[in-house]
This record gives C-alpha cells, structure tokens and sequence, in this order.
C-alpha cells in the first residue's frame, strides 16, 4: 500500500451506500478522505463518519481527478453516467450496479477470485457481485473442493430492501394498511406483497427472466466457472423486509459426504454453520452480520448425489456493501 | 350411484374441516345426512350446513355405522384413534392426515390416479393428498404426456394455515407486536415468523427432513410414479397467512417446447395458465378458488431442458379439501 487515497462513495444515501459508509467507519478503512456524493435531489444532506459530519456533494459536479478510488452505489444509471468519467480521471472504480460491461469492468470477489486482478492495471475498473450472487459463491466457493457438482438450482427469497428504501417503506406501508382494514394501493410493486410471495422482483424478458435472474446467473457463471454445471436461477420477492434466504440444490455426480462438508463450513471463516436440527433465518441470524449462515445441509431424500443448503445473509451490509468493501480492501493493500 | 349416503366429516371445526363442509354445501354433494365431529374440547359448536345449522359431535361417542363416508380432516393423531373403527363399522374412509400406512390406506386423487380404485372393495379406507402434493400433481400429470422428465426440484413455501387456525392467528398476533414495538413471544413456532422466513415446517428426522417434506416426495411417488425421476422437496414457512407457493425445477432428456407445455395447461380443466410477463400470487389469485394457477413457465437460462414453473393455489380449500371431497364424489358416483 502507498500513501492513504481520498475515496468516494456514490450514492451515499441509499441503503448499500449508507451501510458501505458504515463499514469504511467500522473497519477503519485506510483512506485519507471521505467524498460523499448522490444525485441532486439527495446532495446537501449530512452524513456521520468517524465521529465527523460530512456534506453529500452533487456527483454531477464532483471532480473524481481528487479520489483514488470510487464504490459506485448508486443503481445502473448513475454508474453508466459516471463509472467511465470517474475511471477516465484517473479514479479505480467499484461498480456496484452490475451495468458496466464484463469485459469493461471485470467481476471480481476477494475471496473467490482475486486472481482475476492479475494482469488489470490501476486505475482499476472492477464490478462488484448483486447481493445473492456473493452469497452463494462464498458459501460455494470452498464447498466446490469437495464436491463433484454437476448442476445448480437456486430459489432465491429476496427481500424488499433489495428494492432500496423504497421496498422497505412500502412493505411496511402496505402491512400497516391491511392490519388497519384500509385499502390497499401498491406503488413500488405491482400488487400487494404484504403476507403474499411475488412469482418475480421486476419485469421479465422476452425469455421469462427477470434481470437479478441473469444478472446471478452471469456472476456465479463469472466467479465460479464451469464448477457448478448449468445453474438455473429463480428469484421471489418475500415480504421480509432485509435479508436474502436462499434454497439451494446441488447435484452431484457421486454421493455426497455431508459431514466433510460441514466440517468445511465450520473451518471456513465468514461462514457459520446452523446444525443439529436448528436452522438460521435472515431475522434471527443474518441481519446486521459480518457473516453468512448456512443450515439445512442434507441429502435429497431419493438420491444421495444430491446436497441441499439453506443459505441466509444481510443483503445490504454482507451480500452487496461488504463484498466491495473487501474487494477495496484488496485493491489498497496489494495494488493501489 | 346408489342411495344418497349419511357423511361425517370428522374435524370440522378445523379450517380444512371447515372448508370441506363448505364445499359439501356448495357442490351439492349427494348426502342424506352430514354428521360433523370434532374431538371433546370443540363439540358443541354449531355451523352452518345448507340453511340449517348442525352441531358438532364428539367423536369419540360416535357410531361411524350410521355413516356410509366419513372424511378425517382433524390430524394425524385422531385418524389414528378412530379410521380404523369407522373402517371396521362398514363406513368409507377418506383421510386427510397422511398418517394412514400406504398399504392399509391407499393414496387416491381423482383427477390423477383413479385407476388405483380397481380391485378395492367398499367399505373402502383411502388417503387424499396433503395440499403441496396434490398441487404440484395436479399441474404435472398433463404436463408429463409432453415431457421426459429426469428429475424434479421443488422449493414450496407454506403458508402459516398450514399449521391450521393456530398458525393464522400466531402471524396476525406476531405481525401486530411488531409493528406495534411490543416484544415478540413466539408461540406456535419456535420464532418469529413475521417478516421472516423459516427454512423449515416443524421438526427434522435424522436425515434432515421435515415431515412434510417426506410426505410430499412419498405421495408424489405414489400420485405420478417413476415418471417425475428422483424428487427433491424442500419446505419453507413463509409469513403468508393462506396458500401455497411453488418454485418447481424439471430437469428434462430433451429441449422443452414451451409453447405445447403452455397449449396443455390452457386446455386443462382446474387450471390457469398466467403468462405474457404476468404471473399469478396466493392473494391476488388463487384464494377462495378452486383453480391451480401456474406462471413463470420457462426454460433453464443455461439448458434448454430444464423447465421452471410457478404454481400458487390455495391450500385449505383447493389443495386440501377438495381433493378430498372429489375423491368422495368420484366414490359415491362409482364406487358405493
């Protein structure tokens, strides 16, 4: 590492920037400055970090010539708008969006395949894993060692903080409405999610995919490669206000030893294994940790090639603010 | 058919015994008299039934030989106390517990495996399937004419009725003390619920698997045979008050034609089809109904033999009671 680099955090106020804020707090993130910056409506807003308040600056107007590195934040558009003129200024981004191109900015997960940076020069341009893919390849990635896995199907139960603040306000919203017998009238949804389970989160294409589908099948195809076979993606929207839980099956091609492989949850840091007839839920376990939980290891009941694994973890702060946070971490430490 | 049969309908104070005396009612099932029981503690009651209001028997003090068919709609520990002495009474028995052995009382749905009558006598002891099974069984024996399956994936996320009136009423109890900010003391479940998502229903065997998960992978198996290939069920509790949710995987021998497995379900009786970017939910669809819905039908987005569907219906009354009541009426008209 070289001198402290001036960093910047794009679309400080959202619920991913606010909890990146927090972490670079938390970890004692080896910067010199904090730039906090969000489009129009939200600059001029105050934000504490490390025990100071800083002013949310107009991205529009910032000069990204004075950071040397950038978590963009602050969904597809401001990354398309900003990523390339902040890159082009002599910035490193992090893209959190998924919008720039793979080949543009390539995917990177400091756990799963730092690797990848070998090769790529600063300033860096690197896209940061959607929540529910960094889960699944943390809690796959060592697991892979010891299976022989042939193919991947994901049930993924988001929440609605991974429609922002929004999601979450309107979830309770609708909720409060029903128990107060008012009428209820979706906005941010098509219909009501309260105590109802949405078949899709956002319009679908011409396929039947909806884009956090691709956009988890393309990461996991990404950090994994060919490791996990065809993977095959659905994605709910539960009425849960923070946290991701994933239902997932693998298919082997021999049977699986299920006990080598929770000793492998067990032994692998940023992981923690729920057994012994218990089970983690996003409200119980994940939400607001560092780590990810994995329960409900079994065999399928008619073929023992088959390994199912529940997977629960804080969309906002493990699966999406954390992942960049870590990959920064990297960056500063060994490339910077 | 022969003379209009005396019925009882064992549980009915229960909301899947409620739901099948209201369809008796609706559907003009061709009864002389209807006996409703239910166990010591709910004896008394009084409910409606055709303009006229019955009291609830205790069952225990029952003669099932004034009965010709008696539904068991009250749990697994009554149908074991008292199937057998309404069988040996000379009454039919349709039970609903799934804690009949197979053997002794054979798994039948009307719409699927009728040719399971032959060769049985009256007074005749048979098993209706639990809500899950008879969903997914109903929407995949059409499908299977068109389709080599190899295998089946199933992600079901229960409603809180599952667990009966108890359930509905631990959600709304759960729900209002959180959003009321009064500590949460769960009751029914071994936490909470609201907001949350439980990565099991009840507790697990020494392989991992809850019960109604064995149920469902046993009554499948015996609903449609080896034509589904090895099964894979999991079960989540998910905070919605009715209906069932199925994310269902079909891992195929050949690339799938959407557009014949869509043409079957649009032509098959107890089943709408949603598509064109739309999907159907337990609130907004299926409650209250005596149809399937299925959406989201599509391919794998890395294999084109796989084929994911989404299937919602609701569990008390369509899944539950009314597989029950048109096995009764398929019985009644040829069979007593």
């Amino acid at each position: 590492m070289s001198q402290p680099l001036n960093v910047a955090v794009v679309g400080a106020t959202g619920s991913v920037g606010e909890a990146l804020v927090g972490l670079l707090d938390e970890r004692d993130f080896p910067l010199h400055r904090l730039h906090l910056l969000a489009s129009a409506e939200s600059a001029g807003q105050r934000m504490g970090f490390a025990e100071s308040s800083l002013r949310v600056g107009d991205i529009a107007a910032f000069d990204f010539s004075s950071v040397g590195l950038a978590f963009f934040a602050a969904g597809a558009e401001v990354s398309r708008a900003h990523a390339e003129r902040a890159h082009a200024a002599g910035c490193s981004v992090i893209d959190l969006s998924g919008a720039l191109e793979s080949a543009r900015a390539p995917l990177v997960m400091a756990s799963v395949n730092e690797r990848r940076l070998a090769g790529l020069q600063a300033p860096f341009m690197l896209s940061s894993p959607c929540a529910p893919a960094a889960e699944l390849c943390e809690v796959l990635n060592p697991l892979l060692g010891a299976l022989d896995c042939r193919q991947l199907n994901l049930t993924a139960c988001l929440s609605v903080s991974s429609r922002g603040r929004e999601g979450v306000r309107e979830l309770a919203r609708q909720t409060a409405e029903l128990l107060n017998a008012r009428p209820l009238e979706p906005r941010l949804f098509d219909r009501q999610v309260a105590f109802n389970l949405l078949a899709q989160v956002g319009a679908v294409d011409a396929q039947g995919h909806s884009e956090i589908e691709r956009r988890i099948f393309a990461e996991v195809r990404a950090l994994l490669g060919e490791r996990v076979g065809p993977l095959n993606v659905t994605c709910i929207q539960a009425p849960v206000f923070f946290g991701d839980s994933l239902s997932v099956t693998l298919q082997c091609a021999e049977p699986v030893d299920l006990a080598a492989l929770t000793a492998i949850l067990e032994a692998t840091k940023g992981i923690e294994w729920v057994g012994d007839g218990d089970y983690p839920t996003v409200v119980g376990d994940a939400l607001g940790q560092d780590e990810i939980y994995v329960g409900r290891v079994r065999a399928g009941q008619g073929d023992p090639c088959q390994v199912n694994l529940w997977i629960v973890s804080d969309n906002v702060r493990k699966g999406a603010a954390l992942s960049a946070v870590l990959l920064g971490e990297l960056l500063i430490k060994h490339y910077l």
